[in-house]
C-alpha cells in the first residue's frame, strides 16, 4: 500500500474482528516495521512481545470491559520499555519517543496488511493492568508494558475521526 | 512510495543537502501526514510551524555547529506541544506520544517525497535552543519546541545504521 494511503486509512479501531487469524508472517512484518523506527541515539530501547498463543490472547482479551477490539483480538503486540530509562543525552532519555515511533510504524503496517488496531496506553496505567500483562508474559522486573496493540481483521468499516482543520494546527514561519 | 519501502529507507540524515528548495506543496503534504497521526483521545495536541522563509531558516541553521543537515536545511518543520500538558486520562497526558507519532509520519512522508531529515530533540533541550527557536517563531508562552526537522534533498546516499537482530528485541508469547 502507498504510504500516504496507509496514513490516511489508519484509524483507531475499537470494533469487532472477523473470526480469522493474523498470519504469523504478517505479525513478523508488522513488528519488523516497529524495529525499523528511529530511536534516540540508535539505542533501540523498545522491546516487543508478540502474543498469538490462543490461551494467552484470551487472558489479555478478557481484561477489557468495553473495547471490542481487545475482547476479540486474534493477536496482540505488547511494547515494553524500561521502568527507569537510562539517561542518554545529558539527563534525558527518549524511550517514550522511541516506543511511540515504533507503534506508529506498526499501526501503518497493520493498516497496509488489511488488519486494524488501536493504540492502548492510558487503560494500562490504572488498576494494575500493565503489571498483570507483564506477569502473564514474564517481563523482567525492570521492564514495563507501555503500549498494547490488539490486532485482527476488522468486521466493520471505520475511518479517522473528524480532525481539526489544517489552519488550526499549522503555521508558516510565525505562530500567530 | 510503498509503505514498507518508506519504512526501510527512512534514516536519520545528517549530511549535506543539495541547493534546491523544498516545494511548498511537498511541505504541505508532509505536515498533513503529521496531522493524520493518532493522538491520545483525539486531542491533536501537536502544532506545527513550517519554516521556509530564507532568513528565518538561516537563523535556525546557524545554531548547529556540527549537523550539516541543520546547517544546510532548505526548510524546517518545528513541532510544538504544551509546556504543561493537561491531564486527559486520570493524571496522564500523551503529548509526547502524540508528537512522536506525528514526527514519524512526517519522516516517512519526507522519505517518500525524495527528501531527507533527522529527528532533533535532545540538542534542543540544552543551551536555551528550544527557547531561542520559540522566540524566533513567536510561539505562545505556554508552548515549547519539542522536535525540529531539517528538510532538504540529500546530497549523499545514506541508509539506516546497523540495528540489533530481530531475536534481540522480539519475543513470542513469553519474554525469556
Amino acid at each position: 500500500m502507498d504510504l500516504f494511503e496507509a496514513i490516511e486509512k489508519r484509524h483507531s479501531y475499537r470494533g469487532a474482528f472477523q473470526d480469522k487469524p493474523v498470519l504469523k508472517e504478517d505479525l513478523i512484518k508488522i513488528v519488523d516495521a516497529g524495529l525499523k523506527a528511529p530511536t534516540g541515539k540508535n539505542q533501540q530501547t523498545t522491546e516487543f512481545v508478540v502474543v498469538d498463543d490462543a490461551q494467552l490472547v484470551k487472558q489479555i482479551a478478557v481484561m477489557h470491559e468495553l473495547n471490542k477490539a481487545v475482547q476479540q483480538a486474534k493477536a496482540f503486540i505488547v511494547c515494553a520499555i524500561d521502568k527507569e530509562p537510562e539517561s542518554i543525552y545529558g539527563p534525558f532519555s527518549f524511550q517514550l519517543e522511541d516506543c511511540s515511533a515504533a507503534v506508529e510504524n506498526m499501526l501503518l503496517a497493520i493498516t497496509a496488511l488489511g488488519y486494524a488496531s488501536v493504540w492502548i496506553d492510558g487503560w494500562l496505567r490504572v488498576e494494575g493492568r500493565a503489571e498483570k500483562i507483564a506477569a502473564l508474559l514474564n517481563l523482567p522486573d525492570n521492564k514495563k508494558v507501555q503500549v498494547l496493540l490488539p490486532i485482527g481483521i476488522p468486521e466493520e468499516i471505520k475511518s479517522q475521526p473528524k480532525k481539526k482543520s489544517f489552519d488550526e494546527r499549522v503555521w508558516f514561519n510565525r505562530y500567530s
